[in-house]
């Protein structure tokens, strides 16, 4: 067991995840970063991080394998990591699962007016029943069509909902009218709740703003254009989301990431009292799920079979 | 089109729908029962009546069909129907995906806690990110299994929910578990979210009480039962429900209906502020969809094919 090739943890990653834990369950050692020191880092091969800090990868010696914490890697590609090493994303059933559950969840605050109901609730006044739209009549767009993506597309249609998807490249999804990114304007004027999943590269950097708001239905049932965003913060503008929800371009937003975070407590989106805001917990990673995918990525490579869920360098995910 | 025959509307069944709106779309005579008279009542074969007051019935002298305004009848069976007129239940596609679409919201309000996010993000404060368990952790059981609860059933499945069914006799949905009566305390047993759609019926009224509640799985992945009602609320025993969330025998409820509706203000319901309540309102059904059900039936009735959704007298719905 002492014999397998260590595992480097940056620090940063989680406070419940401790290297005993991953040492346990790899059945290998593990290793804090903050604990190595010069021999470790001129034979250890792999690490996992999230954001590392400036200068980590200088660090190593001998690196073989990074391993990303997330789905996403836009934090770690800010600390250029060696061109020659690969990198891992971690995609888990799990966290997939999560977000599309975060996602329907969100959709049906929508359809159902709960913040409407809940303020009712707050003012124990029985309020009047309203004829709501059905799930068939909303016409719901997902940008991003990865594996978080299409599965939370797949989701939704099955939920009833009337659903399209967007990727920069054309995708095809049994029974969901997909477009690419020539149909971008055609997807967004079709589309009533537009659900943001797409990574953050320099093409989606703060691709949500004013302009592409304008561009959704805004005669949908549910009275307005609704952006739900569960990719990444920077992909949004939210200045003009703010602008969007006071003039009415927007008629609601769920943001479960920011442009910075956490979210400033003087942001005026926590000011809107019929939005849905949640703490970048929309699919939170967990240790039994990511033990998992580390053990089955680590007995591929030492194996030799390819590693999966790679990184391309080109297109930054 | 004088010619055929009038279809009486009762009153009480929603400002909304006035006789002129049912006349054009039926294309026949339509009167308000408070407008008709004694020439009226000796000849009106059809009735369209919600909750009939006392005599209703007796007015009619040439009556053939009853059509109710809900897919319950309970209101309707306690103002006695002459035994041999048949009932026609309105069930209607639109009010099944309705009732399914708040069943998968507030499934998923308990899921992702949305009463705890909805209080931080009142308070401007970025709450903590939880491990929150996936829909295939969470066993629902579903009671009732008419068009409404299988309906609901496969959604909730399809949302990946860990879902089982059951009804007074055996029916059988593909891929759900279900039981009948004699399964009812192992259904209970592995349910950790039960949601009601039963009729109200002598065996149905105070169904849930503490007894109920108490066989309820307690170690589910929400850390505690859950009870969503989207039935009957005299199927409820309100004062079991408040001393149940009081005491830990419940985790947290849904409630669409209730014992006495409007709910009274004074109501302990509204002081717990981590359950969900709405006002009746989780299928309200559409004049759109009542118009196409009518017509269907008053086609197939004056053509002579047999009427559809007739209720049961002797089981009551």
């Amino acid at each position: 067991m002492i014999s397998k090739r260590p595992l480097i943890l940056d620090t940063d990653i989680g406070a419940d995840r401790s290297p005993e834990y991953f040492a346990e369950h790899l059945e290998r050692p593990v290793l804090s970063l903050n604990d190595a020191d010069e021999t470790v880092f001129a034979r250890a091969p792999y690490l996992l991080t999230w954001r590392p800090r400036p200068g980590t990868f200088d660090k190593f010696q001998a690196l073989e394998v990074i391993f990303s914490l997330g789905a996403g890697v836009d934090g770690l590609m800010r600390t250029d990591p060696p061109q020659h090493i690969p990198i891992v994303r971690f995609v888990d059933p799990d966290m997939t699962q999560l977000m599309a559950d975060w996602v329907c969840h969100q959709c049906l605050n929508h359809l159902r007016d709960q913040s409407q109901y809940a303020s009712w609730q707050a003012d124990r006044h029985w309020g009047n029943k309203q004829q709501q739209p059905m799930a068939s009549e909303v016409r719901v767009g997902v940008m991003g069509l990865g594996e978080l993506g299409s599965f939370a597309a797949r989701r939704l249609a099955a939920m009833g909902f009337d659903v399209a998807g967007w990727s920069r490249s054309m995708k095809q999804l049994d029974g969901i009218k997909t477009y690419d990114q020539n149909g971008l304007d055609t997807f967004l004027g079709r589309t009533d709740m537009v659900v943001g999943l797409l990574p953050l590269t320099a093409q989606t950097q703060g691709l949500y703003d004013r302009s592409f708001f304008s561009k959704l239905n805004p005669d949908g049932a549910l009275g307005g254009p609704i952006f739900i965003n569960g990719g990444r913060g920077k992909s949004q503008v939210e200045a003009d989301i703010i602008a969007c929800l006071k003039d009415g371009t927007l008629k609601s937003v769920s943001l479960d990431v920011f442009e910075e975070e956490p979210l400033h407590e003087n942001s005026p989106l926590w000011g809107f009292d019929h939005i849905y805001l949640t703490p970048h917990s929309s699919a939170v990673s967990r240790d039994s799920g990511l033990v998992r995918h580390l053990s089955e990525q680590l007995q591929r490579y030492e194996s030799g079979l390819p590693l999966q869920h790679l990184v391309e360098r080109d297109r930054g995910y």
